[in-house]
């Protein structure tokens, strides 16, 4: 690992992602061995390493998967329900599946071009039905907190764009750990300081069997064109995407410290009538507008 | 120009530069007519075409021309001196004309050679030399501001080198005009919204014979790195650049808003007692520390 000039034996190096994970954990105060942790699981090599690290490590966890419906010549969907059952079935672990098409009458891109007349990319309404379900589900079954397999390359892919185009909302709320707020569930990413060849390596030398195909609606998306210069920053110099990351953390400190975070227009300062969850604006949430909307069209 | 929706002919396309220069030095407030404008000139396209703009548009200025003494196969700083002196007498403009040889005895690269024990890349001393000689002689002749040909690619880098470094004050000092400070003129940069082969077609369209060569010391720079990557982001979605650099302006009022200027550890806030010039430290500033040391090692 040149970023952290260490060279770790295929013995030692599983032993080292339990030991910083822990670290990070505590660190950022993440959570602890009190409190029931949700782990949302995709299927891929991230999530399931995330949720094996916890185990390990000890933590309470349930995992939670959701089937979005996303056809591919793999099925991709099916195919990630089946491998994340096999995962959890062959520790005994417990797994909460919800599948969106039998939920709602129909799959999530289906839901995406019912409600943006298939002019968008599904990656926006995936987003908002990822993040409904995870908050109901974590309610509805009481845990504390909720964890992401997310890494240092995501992580950087993400302030990357943000920086690019000056979010100051978004670059605010990019943390390790997102504090709980009214109805929204505290949510933490234990592998943010991790690349994603350490996660992947760890997934390959625990024998963890995962999805493989990247979904295939993030081809020629713009996070992946980033996540390509970005790599070709890292080649030049070892250790930039880290350093970019941890030293925003620490920028982040002096920059927004006297922002009034009250006063972000992103704040969920309302709640909906029909779902309960909090939303940014009065009335119905952009969830329950997308639902509304695809299933009157699919009455038509 | 795809980042504009804009296609110009050869006829009006210069015209839009002088009116663009125009209403950038009015909306950031960079001087008015009734000044004396000193243009840093290196004999590139940038600095050149910046001095003919400023002409054109009416504005008191006088050049500045620094021989740094760097050698390449076509002898660079010689033939840099030749090219803007040719440009000077053509129009019959002023130009100051100052040679680090022979005003200190060694030249730039000899300079950080001998101060840095032949460690550096002498861009680190060529930038602190450049600084010196350009604040002394808008002193000895009275210049009220001081400009640059920095290009929106130049400044781009720039901001992308401090945002992956989170270099908060640097950040914060970022900007089209530099207010005066004891000691320290007044900075302004025309073109710094102009990109690149925007200068670079307005020099050939106006007939200026620039150098083309680049500094040999820019070769496998980071900076240079960083261009190629910026290049390729805009290759991807015009305009890019020009976003990122607008949205970081607009970004920095509410992000440095409530930093205390007076703060940042950069501040000059002392008097160098040998050359007078403004330094952050007690004793003599780090251009005449640099010049001592190879003076006493010249001298070895």
């Amino acid at each position: 690992m040149r970023q952290h000039k260490l060279a770790l034996c295929r013995n030692h190096f599983p032993d080292w992602i339990l030991e910083q994970t822990q670290r990070f954990i505590d660190k950022y105060k993440m959570f602890t061995k009190e409190q029931k942790i949700l782990v949302a699981v995709s299927g891929g090599k991230d999530s399931l390493a995330l949720w094996d690290v916890l185990q390990k490590l000890g933590y309470q966890t349930g995992g939670l998967h959701i089937n979005l419906g996303i056809q591919s010549e793999e099925n991709y969907s099916n195919l990630s329900q089946q491998i994340t059952q096999a995962f959890a079935n062959k520790r005994g672990l417990t797994l909460h599946i919800e599948n969106i098409e039998e939920k709602y009458g129909c799959s999530t891109p289906q839901l995406s071009h019912l409600a943006s007349r298939g002019k968008d990319k599904p990656c926006a309404v995936c987003g908002l039905v990822k993040r409904h379900t995870m908050n109901e589900i974590a309610s509805v079954y009481n845990y504390d907190v909720l964890t992401t397999g997310h890494n240092l390359d995501d992580e950087v892919a993400v302030l990357f764009n943000n920086v690019l185009s000056w979010q100051v909302d978004f670059l605010k709320r990019q943390s390790p750990v997102l504090p709980a707020k009214v109805g929204l569930l505290k949510k933490a990413k234990p592998f943010c300081r991790f690349y994603e060849k350490e996660t992947a390596a760890y997934a390959i030398l625990n024998g963890i069997e995962y999805i493989e195909e990247e979904c295939p609606h993030v081809m020629g998306s713009t996070t992946l064109h980033h996540k390509e210069l970005l790599n070709a920053l890292e080649n030049k110099s070892a250790g930039s995407k880290l350093a970019f990351y941890l030293k925003f953390l620490k920028a982040k400190e002096s920059l927004f410290l006297n922002l009034d975070e009250n006063l972000a227009p992103h704040d969920l300062l309302f709640t909906c009538p029909n779902c309960g969850q909090p939303t940014p604006q009065p009335g119905n949430c952009t969830f329950c507008k997308v639902i509304q909307k695809a299933t009157l069209k699919l009455a038509e």
